[in-house]
């Protein structure tokens, strides 16, 4: 059972894309007081003042997106951040890098490619380090966008929404597997992206479909605890109970039949057990969920 | 128990808009042969030689849309075929009018906007008569997108996809009751609309949620049986095992909560009934579904 604790985050943190004008900026700080930033400095084991290091690999912009992270956690006076722009495997396995990980009490893996976070940290020195520290120590490892897609073990990295119920359109590869038994995607509700759960699902109900919206997430304690965070809903896809599916008996690129899938929303406060597949609902909430103005 | 069938279609029918060029419309010709609209000339009464009258009311340029599926239905070679642009209550009363959906075997509602067909159609003569004729006649409804939105007692016409489960973003109210204990939902996949259906049936899971793909519907035979028709999926979403939902609770604009709701795919060929809530995969589809070039 890990000791880590884990927050994947479905994009558009505290509703701040963070590359708004100052103005927006100032418009969404009411968010960070309630929302999912600051809600990581609070379990961050030495909270304000725990190391910090932003991974940015992901992005195609790492430069900018680092900046406002900084920026972000400094309005929450969390003070102690650094930037990782990790670029290359190489860089992954570099001794200063490593080093920097081992001082860190919290990795936040910024949105970008997934394919990118798992191609460079696949199987590294860095990976192996944060899998260590995640199940050894009082360590938080958070993800947004595609930084929670990387988080399973089986990870989700293109298909398009239309199309995502025809056979093989939906493409699954190996994540960094901090968590197993879940796959996750973002941007959920947003984009539409309820094909590809219940695909993924379809294709192996071992594996929890978890559709985050943006500015919404998950905080996961011991592997197994989930409590919903943010403003946003979350989507939960249960294949356990599945009866029935053709996808093996269907061509690629036709559509793809399956019954019985169960289906869960869940909002800020409420708790998923991964075992035994409950969910708790937070009749009265005790903070109420944050709102646009 | 109705007499009459129904066929209801997510938009797009045989994924022609009819309105593109017609190079396109050739190209989209192969689909016509195994799709929608040649499954429509099947089961109306008479085949081809049946009397169509296409009801453009839905629609904000009911003239061209009603040339559309005029040329379309031609392309089968179905020529008797009528359109009625009904667009006040007071033609929905009219006798003229009257008379010709007295001489129909088949109707077809156009897209548009579903409210424009329940606030002109609702409680007049027309509608009852339509009522009468599908419960006591071989008499065949169809409807795309608005018109199939608005063939189920409760309708769906607003909500955006992505605040779809916050409290009260969805809206609903009286369709034209074609169908009882279902709720429509149209262009499904394409526009992501998951959230408006999940929120429908938490509302009253008496309604079964029918979320149909473009160019893809359902043949609906005595008010039970339904068959998957066309090139896309369906997605339905059953209420029946709901556990607890916290929508009573939380204040307007706040997210809701949902335990256990039951999700079917369904694509060509595949049954399902109403009454037993039971989906039949067709494992080993007889005609493939039609296949874009």
């Amino acid at each position: 059972m890990p000791k880590g604790k884990l927050i994947i985050i479905g994009g558009s943190v505290d509703r701040g894309s963070f590359s708004e004008s100052p103005a927006d900026l100032q418009r969404t700080l009411k968010f960070f007081e309630k929302g999912i930033l600051k809600r990581i400095t609070i379990e961050a084991v030495k909270n304000k003042i725990s190391r910090f290091e932003i991974i940015t690999t992901a992005s195609s912009i790492p430069e900018e997106v680092g900046d406002e992270y900084v920026k972000a956690f400094a309005h929450l006076d969390v003070l102690n951040v650094g930037v990782l722009n990790i670029k290359t495997r190489e860089e992954a396995n570099s001794p200063e890098n490593i080093l920097r990980l081992k001082n860190a009490d919290v990795v936040m893996f910024t949105g970008g490619d997934q394919l990118r976070l798992t191609s460079i940290f696949g199987g590294t020195a860095f990976h192996n380090l944060l899998l260590d520290k995640y199940e050894n120590e009082d360590f938080l490892i958070s993800g947004t966008s595609a930084g929670a897609a990387a988080s399973s073990n089986n990870m989700i990295y293109q298909g398009s929404s239309g199309g995502a119920l025809l056979k093989g359109e939906v493409k699954i590869t190996g994540g960094l597997g901090f968590i197993n038994n879940v796959i996750i995607d973002t941007h959920f509700v947003q984009r539409g992206r309820i094909g590809r759960l219940l695909y993924a699902c379809a294709s192996n109900p071992v594996n929890l479909g978890v559709g985050l919206g943006e500015d919404t997430g998950l905080l996961i304690t011991q592997g197994n605890g989930m409590e919903a965070i943010g403003s946003g809903l979350i989507i939960l896809v249960d294949g356990t109970n599945m009866r029935r599916t053709n996808i093996t008996e269907v061509e690629m690129g036709e559509p793809v039949s399956i019954e019985n899938l169960t289906v869960h929303v869940m909002s800020l406060g409420d708790h998923f057990d991964l075992k035994t597949k409950k969910l708790s609902i937070d009749f009265y909430k005790v903070a109420p969920a944050p709102k646009a103005e």
